[in-house]
C-alpha cells in the first residue's frame, strides 16, 4: 500500500514559503517590495524547490541544505512570471491581477530585476565548500540564459505561421525544462550526490519539465473552470503554437476542415462557439490524444531514471511528482 | 610633470573590449544575442572594469584577475541601461538606437535580463578561493538590488511635484554609485588588499559616483553638442528632478520668476527659448554654480581617500578618473 506523503509535502512546502518570505521580508522601497512579493506570496506548488530538496535527500545528503538553493530558484521562476506577463501582456496570473497591472510597466520590469537580483544573494547562502558554491553559480546562470532564450523563442514563434515540433520542444525545454533541471542537479550537487546521480536527476527533471508543460497545453483545451484565470482555450485566441497545434496543422493540410481552426487561431475575437469548435478538431482528428502521450512517455522515460537512487521515501515522492506534473487533473 | 596615462588607459580599454566581446560571442539565439550585445559593442569609458582593475594594481595585487570580476560589472551596467531606455521610453543611447527601438520592447525586456545572467556567469570564473567568490557574489547581488531601488525611486519621482535634497542623493547613490563602488571593492578583494582598503576604495568610489553623477546633470544643461543623442535641456523638458533642479525650486519659493522654470520642466512641448529661458534662471539664482560646487566637493573627498594607498602609476590614474568623472568638458 502506498505511503500518504501529503503532510509531508505540506510541511515541505510550509518551510519553502517561510524561508522565501523571510527572504523578501527585507528593508528597503516599500512599493518596490510590494511588487516583488505579489507573485511569491500568491502561493504556488513551489516544484523547483521541493525537488531540489527531495534529491538532495534522495542521495543521502540534508534536505535543509538544499532549502536555500531551492529558494532561489523559486524566486528566480517568479522573476520570469514577471517579466512573461509584461511581454506577453497577460493581465491575470494565479486568479490576481499580474504585476504590471496592480502596479504598473516600469514597476514589473524593475521587480523582476530586483527579484533576480535576491536570488543570487540567497544562492551566495548555500552552505557548500567554495567549488560547489562556484559549480552552482554556473549552473543557475547558465539556466537563466537558457530560460531568457526560451523566451525569446517564444515570442519570436507567434509571428510564424508554422513551427516546425522540433522547434517547440526546443522552446519548452528552454522555456520550462531546464530550470527544473537545474534544481534537481543542484540537489544532487549539495547532498553529495556521485556524479552518475548528479547527470541522472537532472535528466529525470528535463524530462518532467517537457512533460509538464505539454500537460499543461492539454489542460489549456481539455481543463476545467477550477484552473482560474484561465479561459478554457485562451491558448487558442492566442495563437500559441502548441504541440497540439503544431501537431493539427501539419496533419491538416489540405484538409478541408483546417479552416475551423485557423479561423480561430491568434484571433482575439474568435467567438466562444468558433474556439469550441476549434477544440473539438483537435480532439477529432487525435491531436490532443497524441499530445497526452507524448507527455506520458516522457513521464515513463523520467520515473526510470530513478532509479540511480537507492529506494527511500523521497525517490517514492519524486515519482509522485512526475505522475503529479503528467497526469494532473483533467 | 605628470606622466601621460592615456596610452595605458587605452590598452586596459582594449582588453575589456575584447574580453567583453569573447564573453558575448556564444552559441545560441541569432537575434536575442544581437539584441544583447547592441550596447556593450558600442564602446563606453568602461569605467567600472578600469576602475576594478586599477584598484586590484593599487593595493598590491593582479589587474588581470579583476577583469572578469570588472567585465561582469560592465555588463550589468548595460543590463540596466537596456531596462532603463525601456522604462524610461529613451529612443537613443551613444548615438545608436535604444534596444528597444532597433528590436522590439520584449527583445529588449529579455535582452537585460540574459545580460544579467551572463554577468552571473563571467563572475563565476573569477579566480579567487570560496569564500572571497562568495562575497563578491553577495556585493553584487546586493548591489543590483540597490541599482532596482535607485531606478524606482527615479521612476517615482516623475510624478512627485517636489523631490528633497537628501531623496535626490538616496537615489543617485542607488542608481549610479554603488555599482562603482561595488567595482571598486571587488577590485581591493580580489587584489588582497587590506580590510582597511576594501573600504576606503569602495567609499572612494562611492563618492567618485555620485560626484559623476551631479556633474552629469550639469553637463545636461551646460554641455555643447558634443554630447551626441542627448539635447541639451531635455532632462528640463523630461521633467528629471536633478539636484539643480532641486536647488532651485526650494530657492524660487515665492520668487516671481519661478514660472519661468516651472512652465518648461516636465513640459515636453516647451519651445527651445522656454528651455533656454528655464536654464539662463538656474545660471542667475546660482542653483548651477551650487551643483558644480557639490560635485567638486564630492571629488575632493574622493581622492583624500586614495592615501590608504602607497604612491603608484595606479594610485595617480585613479586621481585622474576622478577629475574626469567630475570635471570632464563643459
Amino acid at each position: 500500500m502506498p505511503m500518504d506523503h501529503s503532510a509531508r509535502t505540506k510541511e515541505m512546502i510550509g518551510n519553502v514559503d517561510r524561508a522565501l518570505a523571510g527572504y523578501l521580508e527585507r528593508g528597503g522601497h516599500e512599493k518596490l517590495i510590494r511588487a516583488m512579493r505579489h507573485y511569491p506570496e500568491a502561493g504556488g506548488k513551489r516544484m523547483r524547490p521541493t525537488m531540489a530538496i527531495l534529491v538532495a535527500e534522495a542521495v543521502g545528503g540534508r534536505g535543509k541544505e538544499a532549502l536555500p538553493f531551492g529558494c532561489a530558484l523559486e524566486l528566480i521562476h517568479n522573476f520570469t512570471l514577471v517579466h512573461d506577463d509584461v511581454i506577453d501582456k497577460d493581465p491575470v496570473r494565479r486568479g490576481r491581477p499580474a504585476v504590471h497591472i496592480a502596479f504598473d510597466e516600469p514597476t514589473a520590469i524593475i521587480a523582476g530585476d530586483a527579484l533576480f537580483a535576491i536570488a543570487f544573494d540567497v544562492l551566495a547562502t548555500v552552505e557548500v565548500d567554495g567549488e560547489r558554491l562556484r559549480r552552482l553559480l554556473r549552473s543557475v546562470s547558465n539556466t537563466v540564459f537558457l530560460v531568457a532564450e526560451g523566451q525569446q523563442m517564444d515570442v519570436d514563434n507567434e509571428d510564424r505561421p508554422t513551427v516546425a515540433r522540433e522547434e517547440y520542444l526546443d522552446m519548452v525545454e528552454k522555456k520550462t525544462a531546464v530550470l527544473f533541471a537545474c534544481a534537481a542537479e543542484g540537489g544532487a550537487i549539495i547532498g553529495g550526490g556521485t556524479e552518475e546521480q548528479v547527470r541522472a536527476m537532472r535528466e529525470y527533471a528535463r524530462l518532467l519539465g517537457i512533460g509538464f508543460q505539454i500537460w499543461d497545453d492539454v489542460l489549456g483545451l481539455k481543463g476545467d473552470a477550477k484552473r482560474v484565470g484561465k479561459p478554457v482555450g485562451s491558448d487558442i485566441r492566442n495563437g500559441k503554437r502548441t504541440l497540439i497545434v503544431v501537431d493539427a496543422l501539419e496533419r491538416l493540410e489540405g484538409d478541408g476542415r483546417r479552416h475551423i481552426l485557423t479561423d480561430a487561431l491568434g484571433n482575439a475575437d474568435a467567438t466562444d462557439e468558433q474556439v469550441r469548435a476549434a477544440v473539438r478538431l483537435l480532439e477529432d482528428i487525435g491531436s490532443i490524444e497524441r499530445a497526452r502521450q507524448f507527455a506520458l512517455d516522457y513521464a515513463r522515460r523520467a520515473k526510470e531514471l530513478l532509479s540511480c537512487l537507492r529506494p527511500s521515501e523521497e525517490r517514492e515522492m519524486l515519482r509522485e511528482m512526475v505522475d503529479y506534473a503528467v497526469g494532473r487533473e483533467l
